[in-house]
């Protein structure tokens, strides 16, 4: 007898149901997990992908980029790069073929804990935080406050206990952090002691890029441990579009590639601002920026280890400003991972954030619209997934928290649907139709299949109207803040233990007071 | 010189380009029409979709279906279908085969005006909304009321002036209306004198479709031209799940069909209670039901325009309540819309629907998910697409207004990216790199494609926070309430001649006051 059948035979059917529900299943076994093979979405026709290649090798070839730095310069010439009379680093097209054929693929992204891995290759799809906020949204007073380093390691907390979040990437800057320094070594502080996800962070110069792989080998125990399981990658914009180098973006890059740190290659052209108007355009503008980053890595350690980042967003023309949660936003967002899926490469880009200010119905059209139509592309990793308001300005911990919902919701569409003759259930309906009862309610494949078919949101409300307001009509951003503050005042993990912790604080200025990362936080217990 | 060149050398840049943007553009030049191409998204494969028919063709011929009526039962055993030892009647796959041989394909859905015409085949997609809410959302009491038939006629003229909503079926059940004629007369008049887009409505009894079909008559100018550009059609539940005939609905679409009015041909089973909880079964069975609706119209009338409508929903299994914003409602949706295409028939299902009592983060993402995956399989109808509440329970005027701007934001995806010399953009970006100012915001092309490869929200919020906070801190709903104020309390089309209306209200019983049509409604204005 199954467990299915000795459950139900022993209880009712409701109750039965809810014992069923609650039962634990096997990661293997239920509706989603994380890494499920996307791609039935395809915006962009075979045609279309090789003319943007075409039109990204030209530019590559004829226009360049501008500002290379003189180390760039050496090792792109020594590949077959040569500079044109505009004094542009111009990249043949026989440099990007080298570098396609030699550059990493199919590599794990690790976390601290193994079982955090991931393997986004393929039409994989993970979500993810990401983004450089200056505000935290405050729900309750409907304002805007500073985002602070705690916020970070607050962050860090939530997405950990977050089901469909599966890396984290620092999403908001912490503006108490006065300089350069501080800001990176501190960043990547508080978002590993709060998760043992991947964490992707940035840094602003090569200096603080050397002492960050000193603190990650005290962490992992060693340079070559740290080397065999890297769990922090770097996020770089090593390119101001349109088509220019960043200087520091570049010398931080190459020391983290020296270092075996996965770099995330990041083009953030704005359509109608710093890419062109035309959505073809941008997306063709962003594809050539980071062909010329890989080339780039490649030329200074061939096969290290790199995300393929374009990011395009979207102007409003009207005012020139970002808008992140527009329809277009999706569109190009989309068509940069089917790029990414041409040459075969580990594609990251951005969707899921919104224009709104605040988690209401517009942010939330909005983050569904553009993440899902993303995720369906099969995106290897989804950057800005959760928790991101006003175009990239504000953060909500809430947001967060709600956000993890709607991506449980769109990995179900990722995952697909299973046609076999099982799922088919031809002997199920001729069964309930000719037999009895006439409905399914209580049928044990309705029963088995609770939590491998269907997924359940943590926070959404499916209560009918009646019930609701029998319920006091509760609301999802209220419900989303108890949930908030119940994780950041019991869930304090260990995850850099104290012996490497008093280690740490011994050589580098970590500003994360300690008794904010100890049950009895004076943030909340005061 | 051209009207941007023109109107930005006259005018400073941001000044040209709120000029642009105020600028009326042809319908065929903007951003997003009524009827966009989709299909960029396909959840099942060739062969899931071959197994899926294999299966339903199974089901007919062996299951069958329940309870048929003796005219149905007469019309397709004349066809070739026959009763079995259960009492069921089957239909073999020839019947199935001949019907999809001579069934209507290529239909135009007329609006009142020709404007609102729709070609809904191919992988043309349109919005609109549909259900048979008993509540509307009061969203200043955050309340549930009960829907009334004054509320129909508001929807009408909401949808009316939205340019995203293509056509209107009837959303709410309007519960002043004491006996199922008042509800049928009454349902088709207040959402007719509201609208010139299509309208979809539905009947509880044969006598009723004819007494329509004659209110009809008077409104179109006589039979001949109804039946000419037929603006009304008839949504209509047939099969009760799974695989029963719906005895009064068969008696009514026999009228309909007979009567030259369109049918929706509706099977709304739910996985988990009265489908499969498996979501393959549950899109089968769909396909059986309407497999056989579709026969048994052409059997009563050949090439009778049907819409195709597997519309299977969601349960929750742990309560076995209906999730229609849950991420699994997207995925049966967009599969029954490939279904559609797989026997090229005009196909309308529901999705955009949400589990949330209120227009909240949690609806806009349920919608947002639901109604973009939906759409993008290029599915001819999306109904349920705005408006819709509580899975389907309750109806609120504001989220009519709002995801109105969603839809747009949809539609824009579904239209897709273009790729051509012109999108590519080469030498736009050869031009601002090389010879500056290397930035594309005053870029002829930038001002050509404001409104032709953009779309912007009517309600949704672009600021930045600093401004979001300068204006007070304005709330979506809020604006869309301002909004919709606006258009009941000035907006009284006059969709029903005043002469034609003497007579129909001279022979039917038409309980809509005409003070409610027209400046003055003491609805508002007491």
């Amino acid at each position: 007898m199954s467990v299915v059948e000795d459950i139900s035979r022993r209880r009712g059917g409701r109750e039965a149901r809810k014992a069923l529900r609650a039962r634990p299943i096997p990661r293997e076994e239920a509706a989603v997990r994380p890494g499920m093979e996307g791609g039935q979405y395809r915006p962009l026709k075979e045609r279309d992908m090789e003319r943007i290649h075409e039109t990204a090798l030209k530019l590559l070839e004829t226009v360049g980029l501008g500002q290379a730095i003189p180390s760039c310069i050496e090792a792109l010439t020594a590949k077959g790069a040569f500079m044109n009379e505009h004094g542009r680093l111009c990249l043949p097209k026989a440099l990007i073929e080298d570098t396609l054929a030699i550059c990493a693929r199919d590599f794990v992204l690790y976390g601290r804990d193994p079982k955090h891995d991931m393997e986004p290759w393929g039409n994989k799809v993970y979500f993810g935080t990401a983004g450089a906020a200056v505000h935290i949204v405050d729900v309750q007073t409907r304002t805007y406050r500073e985002s602070l380093l705690a916020d970070l390691y607050d962050c860090a907390r939530i997405v950990d206990q977050c089901e469909h979040i599966h890396f984290y990437q620092r999403p908001i800057t912490a503006r108490d952090m006065l300089t350069g320094h501080d800001l990176d070594i501190n960043t990547m502080y508080a978002c590993m002691a709060g998760t043992s996800k991947h964490v992707g962070t940035s840094m602003v110069a090569p200096e603080h890029v050397t002492e960050c792989l000193e603190i990650l080998h005290y962490v992992a125990g060693g340079e070559e441990k740290w080397r065999a399981r890297p769990f922090i990658s770097q996020s770089n914009c090593f390119v101001v579009p349109p088509m220019k180098f960043a200087e520091d973006a570049c010398r931080c890059l190459e020391v983290a590639v020296r270092g075996g740190m996965p770099v995330l290659l990041l083009s953030a052209g704005q359509a109608g601002a710093t890419a062109p108007a035309a959505l073809a355009g941008t997306v063709a503008q962003a594809v050539a920026e980071c062909l010329a980053g890989l080339a780039y890595v490649n030329a200074i350690k061939p096969g290290a280890v790199a995300i393929w980042g374009p990011w395009p967003f979207v102007s409003d023309l009207r005012t020139g400003a970002m808008s992140g949660g527009s329809g277009e936003q999706a569109l190009i967002t989309a068509a940069c991972a089917q790029m990414g899926h041409f040459y075969r490469l580990t594609v990251g880009s951005a969707a899921g954030m919104c224009d709104s200010k605040l988690p209401d119905v517009q942010a939330g059209y909005e983050k569904g619209v553009t993440a899902s139509l993303a995720a369906m592309t099969g995106i290897n990793l989804l950057y800005e997934s959760a928790g991101m308001h006003a175009s990239l300005l504000g953060f909500c911990l809430e947001s967060l928290l709600i956000d993890n919902d709607m991506l449980g919701s769109i990995n179900r569409n990722v995952r697909g649907i299973e046609v076999n003759d099982e799922s088919l259930s031809f002997d199920v309906i001729a069964n309930v139709c000719i037999e009895g009862p006439g409905h399914y309610l209580g049928h044990d494949q309705t029963l088995s299949l609770m939590q491998k078919e269907y997924i359940y949101p943590a926070l959404g409300n499916r209560m009918s109207p009646k019930e609701w307001n029998e319920a006091g009509r509760p609301d999802i951003v209220e419900r989303a803040t108890a949930r908030k503050m119940e994780i950041l005042t019991t869930y304090y993990p260990e995850y850099i233990p104290t012996e490497i912790d008093d280690l740490i604080r011994s050589k580098h200025d970590i500003k994360l007071p300690r008794e904010v990362m100890q049950p009895g936080d004076p943030r909340w217990f005061t």
